[in-house]
């Protein structure tokens, strides 16, 4: 059994802070678990109280009888470490605190709240605190306000910081069909988080599908993990909000959470396989289309509409989702030209049928060519289906009478049936007044026919193209099978660790010059131009001898950091002559403009032939840690800001896809008859340094800039390691 | 009168091809005219009938003995000739073709197409063909199926090429409230079109906004030039489809339209003030926020919500939408603080109240000293409002009671009144089930009390900030004051006309090159290096001593375009030693790579000093005519497409917006210590273009490429000017 267990099939529950007041959050607490019938023993505790919904109310939690698997929490934050120190010694293992009053609201409140983490940590799994608790249909447990919840389980799990969420998501999905499995509120997650519930959700077998909203995460880096260690095994919908900065500030006043940057946000999605939400009816929506189907879908759409506006939005929307309007065959046509009008109507893909009420025999026909039909994976069919209301409304003395309709309704059922392909349906709101209510009535059983037949239902030509890319994405990651991240030789990793630590205990800075950076580098099998330090003409001569002309020199100080500036790096030295009038130059200089430092010496190194310039950087996300961006370099590329992330360690598909993301790709390919660079050899590269932040956690940037590619190879030009603060501090000490 | 009122306003109507099955189109429209109470004098006409829904039936409109206003064309295409012709004879003025076979189905609809086209322009104005005709309160007149439509009047003008689109959309509009002045189908358009109806309603003082459906346009560029005339006067909403590949051959076969590319369209919106719209739902969600609040609105958004969540969705969603939700000052937070619960609030903006339902007390205290506070024009309020039945299903026994709804609900309308700033309010769906309808009944009530009072009220964050970045829009482009094309010296206007007159009686070839192409910008005042041409050695060397060194020397040759390939260009010449050599060794190049090439000789030209490289350039575009396009030049701008466009001709602000609009515009600006160009001379100098453009209509393409720029004015280094081939042809002849 799994401690999360207890949150969703507890066998006794006590609730703290219920009082006789019906209106507490602990007597609601009470009532909607008695409202969902919940099977097991309540038990009602509080200071100063004596029965509450027929409960007698105990004084404290040690004065109830028998063992306690929940405790459910709702007293003034002040109180909340005792009571939990109390359900500590009572032996409960789990509490969910509903209590509002920690980190969201200051100083006094994170106090608390790292109170109950400390807590926590003794034995007693903690949900929340300011969390509206579970719902669990098969436990019987739920959400405040969730008395009059479904009894009835499903396969949807759904996880959010904010209660309300919790509350107004689930309370919406019903409607449409969604049943859940596990719903948890999870609030200021101080000591349960997204991590745990993911990885809980992820290995429960009631759980289909998992979707979440998410204000920030506690444990990106874990998190991140799961998802992708999952990838394909189950949709995982992230509706990830607060990524404004108005928002960011929001959601920390809400839930105390820091953002997430928008551009490592995207490369989480990208590298888990993750699908992003993009608000509250998108993920309801999703969460219909898994529903009816769960394995997915493939890109190819027919289009079969009544009336030919709807053939232009539908393709419209279908494109701007990345979907695929197929061409038919010649064949299918003609057949199609057999039953279709020959006026008004359109026999190419998206077909318009001509006018909104085909008859049943003619849907029958044009279905069932279409799904016979190759390329094509998903029917989709819009302006056909009207409620009789409607029609008669609409049509008037032609309209559609009950047997007519009953049988239209049946050719989708039919066809999905028949030929195993999925059929999704746009099913407007015609009328929207007050006085129109009976058809949104009429609508609604219209919808939960095909929804009992598993054929998704929306109102919008937009919201239905939305989904199908999910499902479509879905399935492209299913089939492409784990994602696992790359490993290295285990021997480059002590070696470089080795180095590093060396370098580490030498230095007093964090910013590592260039030699030292380059130094570490190369244990990782980054092709680099290596440069050899040195402390005269001569010694300068004689290295540039060893390397090989032409040779670039640059000054190495711990005070001088912009070097171009001072005329400390001098380019394209041909022969020992150049070499020795540059040290002597750049030497002068350095004294010269900047007389306070202490210069180590020149350093020399080969200069590279011209290429691609590109850039390989590192910083850390404070949610999701190390993080690795590629990008074209100089100055053009800053401007444009043309650079993708990968969060680390990248896997062989994330090199792949993060060269391939940015805008300038298309150089890399060779554009307009310039040469192709080794594409290859930079996703190697790249795996390479992946491995070299993961192995090494003292390493707080990085960058390569530029990194020259050729047709052949690549070479790191100049590089640069900066050191976390804490590295330095404690090896000094 | 406008000859266009009779599509509006008839005194009477004749509809032929009306027979007596009641299901036929003329039938249903005689029944929609006869619901919706029309009350002028309707006639039936039909080859073959006696009497429908009362009517007698005359064989021709010949026949009636009376004066026709208005005839409907309801009969099978390849009659429609026959009938107009006769609607000619009878003199009848106006006459919407609603009958479909024409352009939209093929060859011989598009001859038939334009037959009717022809017939229109010996006197009678045709609507259509294949359309639903024109809804009009006033004139009490209505599309099919409009019989039920409201009779009341509005002031919201809408135009859609589909029938059925302007059904769809007048349907689903009424229900929140919208009225309308005028509704018309237009269909395939081959008479009256969207510019003319553009027209009409901008004239119309009943319409106060327009609305648009569109596929394609037949007059672009009088639509553009009507639209950028009334900038700022009515809110233009159009709602562009078909620009995606599928959709673009989808509305072709549904009303023939070509649709015009994404980024000219894109130019269009910035240069009228029109606003676009995404799909159906934000349509209807504008034309609500318009008709409530006609002047739009600022920028500045005070949030209020009923819970957490919501400040951080709405945070996000209008921050995605360009609104921005203002600090509050330390006394608004201050005073917020009195009156906000200390825990589980935020008196931040965006406000959290705490929970979703507050009293009419705290909600009247929180929204008067939000909205007197400064830098706020609009108040955004979020879950606040609930109906009986669902506060009591979610708060149960401490709902709120009928007389705490009324009170509550009365809050924002008594704000709005007293501080004069608009409230918006998000009003969501909560239960979503058919059993749930009385809520969703509920919700439509609440929602009309609002209406009533002009607040708008929407299902989602989303909407509500999508249609306040349109009022906020719209109220800028009206505080900008008319938008007028530059208009440049006449001299320099006919001095450039005839040059290119005089080139084009010259010219053999369309591409002009260089030389010729400079001739005809330089009289545009374009700053340009001039070339001189040169046939032998020494008038090379007398060139380059003229212009002054260092020079360039090109090859002239039309069978030569391009130059560098062959060796056909030489830089960087810097005495008459190199000049004279180059011109050797460049017409042997010629003669030796392209030996059949007439070589008129060689041109010298002065090499411009390093700078900014930029591209200005000119093609035509099927919709909207001559487009002028702005970007960096180089091939990482053509890899990166970083460019933008404008409809020629281009207002002052155009200029100025064209060239901020590309993403390397900071390098303009002066990047990293780099020098800045000179920005106003760039404007200038589009103008001019722009001006030349405009003046000669033979110019088929034209670009300048590179045009350097640099901290004190540009000059045009490179240039060619493509001719239509019909001017050619006309020349030539």
């Amino acid at each position: 059994m799994n401690e999360l267990d207890r949150f969703f099939r507890p066998d006794s529950i006590a609730v703290i802070g219920a009082s006789e007041a019906l209106t507490s959050f602990g007597a609601r607490y009470i009532q909607a678990l008695l409202d969902i019938s919940y099977g097991g023993r309540i038990h009602a505790v509080n200071r100063s109280g004596s029965e509450v919904l027929g409960l007698k109310i105990y004084r404290s939690i040690l004065e109830i009888p028998e063992e306690i698997d929940l405790a459910c929490v709702c007293v003034g934050a002040r109180f909340v470490p005792d009571i939990l120190r109390e359900c500590l010694k009572k032996g409960v293992k789990a509490a969910i605190v509903m209590s509002a009053g920690f980190r969201e609201s200051g100083e006094e409140g994170s106090r608390l709240e790292e109170e109950v983490a400390q807590i926590a940590r003794q034995g007693i799994r903690v949900m929340g605190p300011n969390c509206f608790g579970t719902y669990c249909p098969e436990g019987r447990v739920t959400i405040i306000p969730g008395g009059a919840f479904p009894k009835e389980a499903g396969s949807t799990a759904f996880i959010a910081q904010s209660g309300q969420m919790s509350e107004f998501v689930t309370g919406r999905s019903f409607g449409r069909g969604i049943r859940y499995s596990k719903v948890a509120s999870y609030g200021n997650a101080c000591d349960i988080n997204e991590a745990d519930l993911l990885d809980y959700l992820m290995r429960d077998e009631a759980s289909r599908l998992v979707a979440s909203y998410l204000e920030g995460v506690r444990d990106g880096k874990r998190f991140f993990e799961i998802a992708r260690g999952n990838s394909g095994t189950k949709p995982l919908l992230v509706w990830k909000v607060g990524l404004s900065r108005t928002g960011a500030a929001a959601a920390s006043s809400h839930t105390g959470s820091l953002a997430g940057a928008r551009a490592v946000w995207d490369a989480f999605f990208q590298q888990t396989g993750a699908i992003r939400m993009g608000g509250l009816e998108e993920l309801i929506d999703t969460m219909v289309g898994f529903r009816c189907l769960p394995e997915g879908c493939g890109r190819g759409v027919a289009l079969v509409s009544g009336g030919g506006a709807g053939t232009v939005i539908g393709a419209d929307a279908c494109e701007a989702m990345g979907m695929e309007m197929r061409d038919f065959s010649a064949e299918t046509m003609a057949r199609l030209s057999e039953v279709l009008a020959p006026v008004g109507t359109s026999r190419r893909n998206p077909i318009d049928l001509g006018n909104p009420y085909p008859s049943a025999q003619l849907l029958r026909s044009v279905l069932e060519i279409v799904a016979a039909s190759d390329g094509i994976d998903v029917l989709v069919i819009r302006r056909v289906f009207f409620s009789e209301k409607v029609s008669s409304l609409l049509v008037g003395p032609g309209a559609m009478s009950h047997e007519d309709q009953e049988e239209l309704l049946q050719v989708p059922v039919d066809t999905m049936r028949r030929f195993g392909k999925p059929v999704v349906i746009v099913l407007s709101e015609e009328l929207t007044g007050v006085e129109d209510i009976e058809l949104e009535e009429d609508r609604r059983k219209i919808r939960d026919f095909f929804f009992a037949h598993n054929i998704p239902v929306y109102p919008s030509e937009e919201q239905v193209f939305t989904v199908l890319a999910h499902l479509a994405a879905f399935k492209r990651v299913r089939l492409e099978g784990p994602r696992t991240a790359d490993r290295r030789p285990i021997e480059a990793s002590s070696r470089g660790r080795a180095v590093l630590s060396e370098i580490v205990r030498q230095s007093s800075t964090t910013v590592l010059d260039e030699l030292r950076s380059k130094k570490i580098m190369k244990e990782y099998g980054i092709n680099l131009t290596e440069p050899l330090l040195a402390q005269s003409r001569d010694a300068a001569v004689a290295a540039a001898e060893k390397i090989g002309y032409p040779v670039v020199m640059k000054i190495v100080s711990p005070q001088i950091t912009h070097k171009s500036d001072i005329g400390g790096v001098r380019v394209g030295l041909a022969n020992p002559g150049d070499v020795s009038r540059a040290f002597t130059e750049i030497t002068a200089a350095a004294a010269e403009k900047v007389p306070e430092a202490v210069v180590e010496g020149v350093a020399v190194q080969k200069m590279a032939p011209p290429g691609l310039e590109l850039v390989v950087g590192m910083s850390k996300d404070p949610q999701f840690g190390p993080v690795l961006m590629f990008g074209l370099g100089g100055t053009l590329v800053e401007v444009l800001k043309d650079v993708a992330f990968r969060i680390v360690p990248l896997t062989r598909q994330d090199a792949k896809a993060i060269i391939r993301e940015i805008r300038a790709y298309p150089l890399l390919e060779g554009y307009r008859g310039q040469p192709a660079v080794d594409i290859e050899y930079i996703e190697e590269l790249l795996l390479k340094v992946s491995a070299m932040i993961g192995d090494n956690p003292e390493i707080k940037e990085m960058d390569i800039n530029p990194l020259i590619a050729y047709g052949d190879g690549a070479i790191a030009v100049d590089a640069r390691i900066i050191l976390e603060e804490s590295t330095i501090k404690a090896s000094g000490e």
